[in-house]
């Protein structure tokens, strides 16, 4: 009963707030419906926060950083000292991240969960479980216990989270070869060739492709995970930041945070979280459509769309910032905006006989 | 040789800037298009503003309020009286793009172009031509002199906002039956049946939706607008509203300010604009695509593509605040990124053969 070592109790979403949401959607002076997705992300994020007209909601990005065995097979034309490079540019605020996430009034938190650098930043969040996880063409990534203890430390970040007052946690990563480990996990969990769920990641040629499939199929082959276990194929053909990504988009929503997703990666931690306690989608919101061959298959999965589609596949957590703002504005409709009673326009006179928004 | 009245000069579009800005596109540390759409938009906005990095952009959002006529023919279940009360509302910062505008730090002028009420506010422009247009289902909407006085309020009001330092204009409107009208003119422009560019506007049943329709088959039957000529179209079967919409997006363009276009009116009059001077169109941004029937055929037509799609249909130019925010973003990302040099990243080893972007 290996599957049941990790329980997580989720609240139910709270469908009567985000009810009294919907009515006081109605009562706004607009034709109702007429700000379609303004108005249901805000009743969902009603349900999730349990909170009828939440303020603003305080937000942090949150980037699990770690290195990839896979990267000995060639699969990314990326130096492995990106992974390095770039936390340390994201804690400067200068990576894409760093600069959306200022744009979106965010904190962004950095977590070495398994970088092959030792790196030394004052506001570096280390959490490293070790130097890269192990080659999973050749073998499994991590043990159960390397796993267990990663998806832990994502618990705890969304803990620390929430304690601090943060409503909302973006979903961010950066570890080069990690569209590899994503593309492998989704294949098994989706039970589909790699070739459906692969795209050219930071940037492949035809050969590198190819390479990169050959590569995923042998992960898949010599571990030969049991796709029923989300944990058995997180452990074997994932990677430390993708399991400590899990950890917090579960701990998020037993916290009743929004949590936001961003980019490929991001919705196969997703779709794995989604696996081991399904009750998790009522507390995510899809920021964008990533241009990553695959995103939608997963996104499919899930019944879900994303928010935006900005043709963006830089990962990090870049689109979670993004989104942040559309939901501010969406909460802002909901708390700000007069209704007919305020405007002095009766209500009937604005004709509501649209088809209604579909619920988020 | 009517149609050679209106001459508004428009600059031709900096494509030398806007390759400078693509240039530090290429040096930004990230894979070269993995932003996307933030990528090519501030290309665009470069290009416009013949600034290489320009600071955070001015901004205002621009209502243009009338009264239609064609009210009289009961296309619309709304109350006449709206036009007026959505137009205090936003004044008051209530209405929805008032809400949104102040999200986006955008300044938000309501201009009264021919609304029937007589509204006193201290901020309300009045700039008011008629109260009211004619019933365009009996005749000319307006005389040729005041569709040219309504262009000119909107050529006015864009160099006042140049004037001052804005940037970047949204084009929004109130005005009870103004899709109406919009899809009246977008139908004789394209030269489609009106069923292809009618949508429900703020609430139409079956047999409202088809009244509306016959309304507009009507309107086009009796003032036989000359298709060729943009000016007699918008007199004959337009209203002042969109009338000075066209002539804020011409003054904005011709005075190098970057031009956020609404919804489905708002995209009727980037329409208009286009007809008279093509050369527009290289200023323009669609914030988002209008759930309302048309909008698609239109921005088609233009050749461009929205940039957000949540399924709004209010109008108001609410969406023109929400593009704010992803513009800045855009520009956030060209200023404040760190360069491959500045990451200390070697650019080689971030590849870039993926398929670039396409312009914008």
């Amino acid at each position: 009963m290996r599957r049941n070592i990790l329980i997580i109790e989720i609240p139910e979403f709270d469908e009567s707030v985000a009810g009294l949401a919907k009515q006081r959607q109605y009562q706004l002076a607009k034709p109702y419906g007429s700000l379609g997705r303004l108005e249901t992300i805000s009743c969902k994020v009603a349900g999730i926060t349990q909170s009828f007209c939440p303020p603003l909601l305080r937000r942090a990005i949150v980037v699990f950083a770690a290195d990839n065995g896979v990267f000995a097979e060639g699969i990314t034309p990326i130096g492995q000292e990106i992974t390095a490079l770039q936390s340390l540019n994201m804690l400067q605020g200068r990576a894409g991240v760093g600069v959306l996430a200022k744009q979106a009034q965010s904190k962004l938190m950095v977590v070495d969960v398994g970088m092959i650098a030792d790196m030394n930043h004052p506001e570096l969040i280390c959490k490293k479980i070790r130097h890269g996880t192990c080659n999973i063409a050749q073998g499994a990534a991590m043990s159960r216990e390397e796993c267990m203890e990663a998806i832990q430390i994502g618990l705890d970040i969304a803990k620390q989270c929430s304690d601090e007052g943060i409503a909302m946690i973006g979903v961010g990563e950066m570890g080069v070869g990690n569209t590899t480990t994503s593309s492998a996990v989704a294949s098994v969990l989706l039970q589909k060739d790699p070739a459906a769920v692969t795209g050219q990641g930071a940037g492949l040629n035809k050969g590198q492709y190819k390479n990169k499939l050959d590569v995923i199929r042998r992960a898949v082959e010599v571990n030969a995970p049991d796709a029923e276990d989300p944990l058995d194929v997180l452990q074997k053909v994932g990677g430390f930041d993708l399991a400590a990504m899990v950890g917090c988009i579960l701990g998020a929503a037993s916290h009743r945070m929004v949590v936001v997703i961003d980019g490929f990666i991001s919705i196969c931690t997703a779709l794995v979280a989604q696996r081991i306690n399904s009750r998790v989608t009522s507390y995510l919101i899809l920021s964008h459509r990533s241009a990553e061959l695959g995103y939608d298959l997963i996104a499919n999965e899930l019944e879900m769309t994303p928010l935006l589609d900005l043709q963006m596949r830089l990962g990090e957590g870049s689109g979670c910032a993004l989104a942040f703002s559309i939901i501010d504005d969406a909460m802002a409709i909901l708390n700000n905006m007069a209704t007919f009673e305020e405007a002095k326009i009766a209500s009937k006179d604005v004709a509501d006989n649209w088809d209604q928004p579909t619920p988020e």
